[in-house]
């Protein structure tokens, strides 16, 4: 089940056409028992928060962790998202297995994702700490793992983001211009465009 | 040097019986050359907080990592326990190998338990962030590491152990009745049971 | 390009004479295009914070795993440092390699420094949570990764150096007596020299 959703450049945007992807991941989703939830609410931040235009690339995949991993490794080798998210699959269970998937195809961890996330979401509920979410870079793309339900997803997209572009930047992918009202990202001055 | 304690029912109870686990990681209390005050702290915990039967099963051993792991696997492979902690051994020393030993049996690591157990005895003393205190899940059981002085231990059990019901909840094992008057534990409104 | 620099022990010295090391890391700073500021940022630090008489070994090596690799092996194993620093390569660039080159050098990990300094430059920027740093043990050598730029190297060692005192102790390093008003540090009341 994919999906190309494409969005225009708003006003005032000076970044570069970007290339977003979200994977969902939930055995009911995929089998379309259940209607998936935390895409939806991933897409409507991405469309809040930035000016760029850009192309969503979307997948609904069960807890497998081969489908996973192939569809993240397709989303950053074939059609080289600039950033890619999951939600799902993150706690303690033993279907939960998308960090697992993650951990296969990055190249580099970022620990500072998974730490931030817990710390953001302890704020609301003690079992944040279950939560096994992680992000890292391959290639060109930034992969980060986020929760399952669309509450928790904006508790913690809304802050890490302000992290992404910068980063985004390091690693040579496009260069994601937000609307500074709904996320006060950051980057050091001399890498500000204008 | 192992033992068994049961621990009846309170009023109020709706869980399961329990199967617990105490292992104090100690060369000296291993050999009695010293009184471990580490377990004792846990089990004064256990009979505070919950509201189940449950049994405890105890252990010493010495600060070996092969001692440590096959003691760690009997508990959850053979004597089932729904939960288990260990006490000691965690800090920078080259005798200290109690997380060796538990990443060698869990088959799942739980991020935020070391994340959050540093941060809270973080508030104590700068020394916190020596710790390498890790938690995680082999089969039904969840299994963590704790602090090795009593104080030190209630600090953090007194936290964390807020999430330990719904995480045992997720990997299948008992349901566990916590006292809320000593510890507000979470699990969402599905998941109570009435 | 080596560099060793010896200080005096200053008034009220009870501690032992040291070796202290500090690696920069940086392509541009090795091949002289671009004067290192951050190795001088962290001697400032240790004559302020050190009562100590010490010797710093300092070095500057391009960002290549293998270069860092021998360069922190050479001042642990041949030099024995008690404490090894380094700054920068810690972000998420392809070139940025410090934190792996430090993973494959060290025997035991200290997650509790990456975690806190990540804590403690995310109170400055939102962009924190893509440092990579780690700390960790190998033999009798505390080794930590610090930021590249001087603000944030005083920012994050001020408060992580209170733990390093007692983990030297630990691992079997010198005796380290900071200047109080500058570094307040940590030992258990047992571990104080008088």
């Amino acid at each position: 089940m994919e999906k190309i959703t494409l969005i225009q450049a708003r006003e005032g945007n000076l970044g570069d056409r970007l290339k977003l992807g979200i994977i969902t991941v939930s055995d009911r989703a995929s089998i379309g028992e259940y209607e998936d939830q935390g895409g939806p609410a991933i897409l409507e931040f991405f469309k809040e928060a930035l000016l760029n235009e850009f192309e969503v690339n979307y997948s609904c995949v069960p807890d497998e962790r081969n489908k996973i991993r192939d569809e993240l490794i397709h989303f950053s080798d074939v059609l080289g998202c600039d950033v890619i998210v999951t939600t799902g699959g993150t706690g303690p269970a033993h279907r939960d297995v998308t960090p697992e998937a993650t951990e296969d195809v990055i190249e580099k961890l970022l620990p500072g994702f998974g730490e931030q996330m817990r710390a953001i979401s302890l704020a609301f509920v003690p079992t944040a700490i279950l939560s096994r979410q992680l992000g890292g870079v391959r290639g060109q793309s930034l992969i980060f793992n986020l929760p399952g339900r669309p509450k928790a997803i904006r508790e913690t997209i809304d802050e890490i983001w302000r992290a992404v572009p910068y980063c985004v930047d390091l690693i040579g992918g496009g260069y994601i211009h937000c609307d500074k009202t709904v996320c006060d990202d950051f980057r050091p001055k001399s890498a500000i465009r204008k």
